[in-house]
């Protein structure tokens, strides 16, 4: 409210869509629309045609955030992310969102807007993009990003990509969006109001308030302010620390503790784990390593793409003759060097993993290493990152991790800020996103507390549809959505069955029993022979495996003896009787697989 | 010190073996060795016999507590535990120790003392008994655990189990065993003060220090304090807790939330899951439900075994009829009930995932359900149990877990903790135990602040050999040590091999090639068949099995014509050429399995 007493046209306030000047930049085309609203009859008006919400991803899930705004015949999409395979989608490589939806209305589809260059917003771009050709609308950084993506997929050619800059507005059919700058741990990054002849919509994206940030401006809470007093039908907002109590720290915090892990780190190399995507994390690495006379070197495919484009870009201010090569690590004194590097969290295949289990072509450590992990381990990732401080520790490095030391902080709003945005958006209606149910459920409460009604909030699923008008919030039909794994080059040809067989091969092994059977009467004329993975070490067991092979060999002839001669119904047998075998013998159940061949 | 000038012999004092008689309690066969001590010539004696530690397990882990103390001929065990298997051991039912050292050296082994009844601790206890008979001592909670474990692998009756209580001594070849009271998570924990004629060694077991147990007295801190005034050599302490600053709470701490909670729920039915060993919380728990009018049953295998234990020797004090059976619930109002379950972790089977995911056959959760999580998540289990949060949420139940309100307190000690232990207990030596390297090299840099000059302290791994005497700790040859694969019946029988195995056909699945051959020109009788699991779903790639076929069909062709008649080199080519193929059409590598059969 005290915002409101700063307003110089304070009788326009009385209108929800009317213009006002405050602290405003770039709004050029933003209030164009607001002051043709401004002269139509308020406050309600049941002929607005609706907006309708759908969401493909990021709801009882992190990652994968896509959501699809649709308002008379125009329909636009808001980030298109993927996701990391859960511990039981084995062999997954990622998980990208369902674009059947997308696919069937793709002449409606004006464009997609991104709100910052993070894999789970545009890592499922390329799948989507294969598909459907829309132009794309973001920050210079994430732009840059995307490019390099769909260049690796042969795809930058056909794609168009509009720059936008935070605080300009574009228009998309009947839409025009306006770009909010917001603080988040990777530079340019931005929030949507979206304008709609429905009413307006605001989708924060990942953001979090920081007053002090490493490089650009403070969240752009100006806009947001304004943008609520204009009036807003709905608030996106991301859940992702709604559990949080308080405020999330300042990225410039990290500056201090790094600055002190340098000073105590003076007779060692340094060596620093973190995200490749957070720019502004290396960029304090490099005024440290500035400070105290250090060479810098990455490692990591990613963190090398990532700054790359970020220096390019100029995210990345890099002093001259700072940075080196990581062949020249070595060339110069210990306490000279910084090699910063991926695996923060304890990724099997990333550079520190390799550097803590002695498996790194390049760079081998040891009691002279000083190593910070500058990142904290996402659920899930506890124990590999335990493992690989482990295994640098009995090297005799001397390990940061945790929350030793003020080496990280969150790029997510806590409940404090969120209630900041809540209360300069003022939503009439409030949609939680980006979280698993437990988020989705605080942040939930979070806006019951500041006092709205229970019957505006919706917590929704992957496939919800919701229709929002002034007056009311509906869930409609589901639309499809759901999980498509990619493996190497496939996407969507792994399914349940497959994952099912998978986990089976993987928890007990399998069995297989090959034999050539006489094409007239049935009877065997080799075989069987019993082949065995992953299921016991064989030459500890050899006479179980025999014990298998009579088995079968007596069912094979009383078989044939019988004149039952379907393959079905012997298979079957096979695999009733010997499941039974081996499990009344081991208590396992390997896949049973019969294999026939009729000569 | 402060504690010395309260002796009253204070003389004594000035020999570290000399018997005091400051606040004692069954020291009586204690003090005659140390008496007899007291006569020798002080301080250094070369001339007695070393002290021999082996850890067995526990160290650079969490769980498979085992620890060798050996002197002149005698050898003891110290607690022997199982551990969980990690997330890359598939299908592993659970990881026991390597016994062969103790194999070897059967006819010196006196016998085993526990320090308490977790599995960790005790968990290997059949698998070893099952291979060497060796009596037990432990305290009658302990003991009565230990015996439905060996009923259950019957070798209850021969097994000899010596109840002995904290407080007492015991005496095992030329080693005399003090067992001193402490606080730990499941009542009747003790740790060990073992008089051997090479000087004393202090293992603490799990421990913490609570001046308010829920049950039992507070730790035994005066004995540790004789101990220490009467000369410690080397101390053996856990370091569980060793990266945690100041204090573990008391439990009784959790009395006073769960009595807010109660009051909160009181129009609910309350669900709370513990532990199953951790006898205290249920007791508290009982205790509300009485004061709050409340019934309460026990569900899950664990849980039901543990309270029958506790209550049958008086650990668990439950009013008259306030247990129910489970089959009884709702005979009662919601808010006249308290469910106890198993599943706090979230493990796939246990009561409260099969409530979550609507799969239990007697309880059905919804929104009349307050499911209160009364534990934290240990390390790799944050996801699952989130998973079960988020369903138990999506089905309408309030539920408290990780830090919300305070449900939950560890049963180790902190930093603080342990350094009143080191204090009392004065060790010339220190060997930190029960836990992962970063653990253990806290706990060493804690020794170290305290005063303790860093070549006195050792830090062991798995196979560790100490031998330890008043002028020196030497690392002498390893003994064998490992982990042993449980699975199933099996133990053992799953190593390196069938884990890779397995790992691959989880990761990739597999393609089995079938052919039979002609058995004097190797021309192709029948076949190849092809049969693919858990690669691809077979139906929309059958193209890809075709061309698989027909270049399977070819090497063999090729190799009929070329005379190549030896089967490992068909395979190899088939397995390499199939390799490649499905490499590039898919970036996956299945197993490839060629079974040849000759006809």
């Amino acid at each position: 409210m005290s915002t409101k007493k700063q307003h110089k046209n304070s009788k326009a306030n009385n209108n929800r869509y009317s213009a006002n000047r405050f602290n405003n930049h770039s709004r050029q085309s933003f209030d164009r629309i607001t002051k043709k609203k401004g002269k139509q009859t308020q406050p309600k008006q049941d002929n607005k045609p609706p907006v309708k919400i759908s969401f493909l991803g990021g709801l009882n899930e992190i990652g994968k955030n896509i959501t699809v705004v649709e308002c008379q015949d125009d329909m636009i999409l808001i980030d298109c992310g993927m996701a990391f395979p859960d511990g039981d989608m084995l062999g997954v490589d990622l998980v990208i969102p369902d674009f059947s939806y997308i696919e069937q209305n793709q002449e409606r589809v004006r464009g997609i807007v991104l709100t910052h260059g993070h894999e789970d917003h545009i890592g499922g771009l390329p799948f989507l993009l294969s598909k459907v050709n829309v132009p794309l609308y973001g920050t210079p950084l994430t732009l840059g990003l995307v490019e390099n993506k769909l260049r690796e997929h042969s795809l930058v050619n056909k794609t168009k990509l509009n720059v936008v800059n935070a605080g300009s507005t574009i228009k998309l059919g009947c839409m025009e969006i306006k770009f909010i700058h917001v603080n988040h741990s990777i530079p340019d990054a931005v929030a949507f109001a979206i304008k709609t002849p429905g009413g307006t919509i605001v989708h924060t994206g990942d953001f979090k308030i920081d007053c002090t940030p490493i490089s650009g401006d403070m969240i752009d809470l100006s806009s947001f302010a304004r943008v609520g007093d204009e009036g807003v039908l709905a608030l996106l907002a991301e859940s992702t620390n709604a559990q949080r109590p308080g405020y999330t720290k300042t990225e410039r915090m990290v500056s201090e503790s790094l600055d002190n892990l340098f000073k105590k780190a003076e007779n060692y190399r340094i060596i620093i784990a973190t995200f490749a995507s957070n720019v502004n994390r290396v960029q304090q690495i490099i005024n440290c390593a500035e400070k105290y006379g250090r060479k810098v070197a990455f490692s990591g495919r990613s963190m090398v793409n990532y700054m790359d484009v970020a220096k390019r870009l100029g995210y990345l201010n890099v002093p001259e003759n700072i940075l080196i090569d990581i062949d020249m690590l070595g060339k110069f004194m210990p306490q000279q060097e910084v090699l910063v590097t991926t695996g923060s969290q304890g990724e099997p295949m990333s550079a520190l993993s390799r550097m803590a289990y002695s498996d790194h072509r390049k760079v081998m450590v040891g009691e002279g290493d000083f190593i910070i992990i500058s990142a904290n381990p996402i659920p899930g990732n506890e124990k590999t990152v335990g493992n690989v401080v482990d295994e640098l520790l009995k090297r005799g490095c001397k390990v940061i991790y945790e929350s030793m030391y003020d080496v990280h902080v969150s790029g997510h709003a806590c409940q404090e800020e969120l209630k900041i945005l809540h209360r300069l958006v003022k939503p009439k209606y409030f949609i939680p996103v980006h979280g698993e149910q437990k988020h989705l459920r605080k942040h939930a409460e979070l806006a019951e507390f500041l006092g709205m009604d229970r019957k505006n909030i919706f917590i929704g699923d992957i496939g919800s549809t919701v229709e929002i008008t002034e007056n009311s919030l509906k869930e409609t039909a589901k639309v499809p959505a759901g999980k498509v794994f990619v493996d190497g080059l496939g996407v969507g040809d792994v399914g349940s069955i497959v994952l099912r067989d998978r986990k089976h091969l993987g928890q007990d092994g399998l069995i297989i029993i090959v034999a050539s059977l006489d094409v007239y009467d049935g009877h065997v004329i080799s075989g069987p022979d019993i082949v065995s993975r992953g299921f016991v070490y064989v030459r500890e067991s050899e006479g179980l495996l025999d014990e298998v092979r009579s088995m079968a060999l007596d069912i094979l002839e009383d078989c044939a003896e019988n004149n039952i001669h379907e393959w079905g119904i012997i298979k079957n047998l096979i695999k009733d009787d010997i499941s039974k075998l081996i499990s009344q013998r081991t208590r396992r159940s390997p896949m049973i697989l019969p294999i026939l061949q009729e000569v």
